[in-house]
């Protein structure tokens, strides 16, 4: 099998416990739709920059790993839209929207972020949760706002999902171990097929990012290349045509 | 239409309003299961008896009501079996087993019920949630047990829906102003479709089953006569064969 | 005791297994705060008409049980504020906002409400789920919005309550047979001492109401009126001033 | 700062960034309980031998890293059994009790493990979620049955943590990079300061380990040695005494 980003990584037991063990697979289904998480202005920036340069304005920032997977991401987003699945964006619920404190910064109160009276960190600070432009939702796409690692938590995307009869979920977005990695665990307890895109989640930790794509690719989730996303997502659409027609007519015919 | 068991408590106003109203229906849709909600001993007792007099034994008794529901709720179950729709059983979580509190004797901790050292007493106590014979799941039928009102908090229930691709859930238990009806409003709230059998629910309180019963009607599900959810669960058996050929095959392509 | 707005509506059966049950209270704890559920234009209108009048623009509208409660919830506000507890203000999530049905229209999906090219329809409609200018929430409160009958459902309520360290929730708004009671029933699950205000709770049907008031007092709440409230407030301020110095201080110290 | 078991997996960017990065911590609360998640026979195995001996019998056996946390992970017990702080066991739900699938097997329906006829393979995977006698749950205690990674999903420890007023979860158990992992991020976004013991956690693979306690350490949790924790519920018990006098006493008032 070819090398993964996680192999460097990996101790010479981890390896040798791997090679001893089935990998199993979990496979698409046949309703997919694509999540989105926390694909956002804080962790972009306004423009590409070296990763320790960045986070100087932007805190949260995850320097060229985001820029990167950028055009990727757009890729998948055109594909979705061209064939007509759901797509779900998942940002941040702004405290001052709400009223109540993100799960970051409930979880570290003994040490809040002093407010900045500096009108460019203000402004920073107003437009973190942002979708960025080149992948702004459009009308028909669901906008979720959370205040908590997954996007199932305090969201209704569960019941979403059950409205809109998926079964499978693509998933990009940032970071790999923190809000992608709680969104895949939940999804896979919801009992959801999980697929992350390879190539369209980053990290600003290089070894976070690693393991935890291993993590998910062990327990709960296929990681796979962008092309086997695309390849799947042009199968279902060939698919399509026949099975529409198909569908039970139970309902209607109440 | 014809006359429904709210009817009579509805008051002037409530009939004028409904008058104006528009009645919306649910409406089954393609892949059902059936939902039993705490069919267990403590709200049967031994044997049929007055309300009145069974309560004395039982304090949850709810009378002939959940005997006389019996026959439908187990013709019901007969039906499920034999098209082969998935079938869950849910029932109370011990606290004997799990160390933890019911909901019940959680919020009125400040009264508890004092423990009793009649061995009648105890068997009683002890065999509380054990789902009664005539309804007794069988091998392949999943039981969940729950510390909650709702069927779906605190229980894999959501997953397990998934995991089966549930869209429709057909309902069958007591009370209908506890269980039943925060499981029915948990249901709509995931967007299940949800279906109560009127003959096959039943309440120690017949204006709370009334209405319930009309608030779930008006709000989160379709109350229908046992009559239709068999008709239906019939039609679906019969439509069943040829659609089964048609199944997307994706899953296996890959 | 008193009687209570539901009596007139339970049986003579129901109200003889009353008088042989056991009447249990929930009781105020010691952390308490303000939950207003869905107090919003669409169930109030523009102003006071009778209910069958303003059904006619405002398909929500609650009638003069709306805004005869208008006068109590402000003075359970105006205290809880004065005393300091927290308020948490929950309306719903406007599907323009998000790209999400509610759960209404998502469970009555076979018969959708038809899109208004009324510019006045299309008015109130977006202004639907802005809460009423009496009760509007001040800087510091929390407001949450919902697609689902329940406060806790779909939202970060459950995680905001731990935050602020609640043990007590007092609760107002709408429909009582509705967002109100599905609320009451979530808070009971997750272990809260649950209060209703009965002259800050309403609905569109008076024998909903009253039943559901009862249900939610037998089973998962007090339902008390707003002197009882009021006074626990004020005694719950007088004790503050000592106990606060008594706080634990282990955090501190770490 | 002394160094960390993660320390030598990260790159020199990941550490360059690090530098640049404030350091926050979580802090202890006031009312602690230990969380304790999976320590069953599974993953024990009946006997200590070495990772890659023991998954020839035991698949998810962790090796000596799970024999070796024993004495700390009991000591841990103990203290807390001594100072009279809420213990919590969860473990997994059988699919034989409960006729529903693990997340796990639910995830990789594809690949099914082929059930055994061999007895002991039978009798291994029937006493696979047994807790281990050295950490046995003793009367009092709460064992909740899972079918999650996440201790809070699909059981009523939310619930029940409310209800025992717990602010602060001490966690001890596996895989630090599954069911810990999860929870931990659960326990976060449900607001509670999460601690995870670092002698008491363990994983079957040392990359996993090290960088899941890291991901933990910088977003959700402490990650403390048992020395700390251990200080920490000495001092509680300290501070107890004085502060029980202090109760606040509405509750019982009313």
């Amino acid at each position: 099998m070819a090398e993964r980003v996680w192999d460097r990584f990996l101790t010479e037991q981890d390896k040798s416990h791997l090679a001893m063990s089935r990998d199993r697979r979990v496979g698409f289904g046949s309703r997919p739709a694509l999540l989105f998480i926390d694909l956002y202005r804080w962790v972009f920036g306004d423009e590409p920059e070296p990763l320790l340069e960045g986070i100087k304005d932007w805190p949260g920032y995850c320097g060229m790993a985001g820029w990167n997977s950028l055009p990727h991401t757009q890729k998948l987003l055109r594909t979705a839209r061209e064939i007509g699945i759901p797509v779900i964006h998942v940002t941040g619920l702004h405290p001052a929207d709400a009223g109540v404190l993100g799960w970051n910064e409930s979880a570290h109160r003994e040490a809040p972020r002093s407010a900045s009276t500096d009108p460019a960190v203000q402004d920073r600070v107003r437009r973190q949760f942002d979708i960025v432009d080149e992948l702004a939702p459009i009308e028909g796409e669901a906008v979720l706002r959370k205040s908590s690692p997954s996007a199932f938590w305090g969201t209704p995307l569960a019941g979403h999902l059950r409205y809109l009869d998926v079964d499978t979920l693509i998933v990009a977005g940032e970071s790999t171990s923190g809000c992608v990695r709680a969104s895949v665990v939940d999804g896979c307890t919801h009992r959801y097929r999980m697929m992350v895109v390879e190539e369209c989640v980053f990290d600003r930790h290089e070894a976070c990012h690693a393991i935890n794509l291993f993590d998910m690719h062990q327990k709960y989730a296929d990681v796979v290349p962008l092309a086997e996303a695309l390849d799947y997502l042009n199968r279902w659409q060939a698919e399509r045509a026949p099975s529409a027609a198909a569908q039970p007519s139970l309902v209607a015919a109440r």
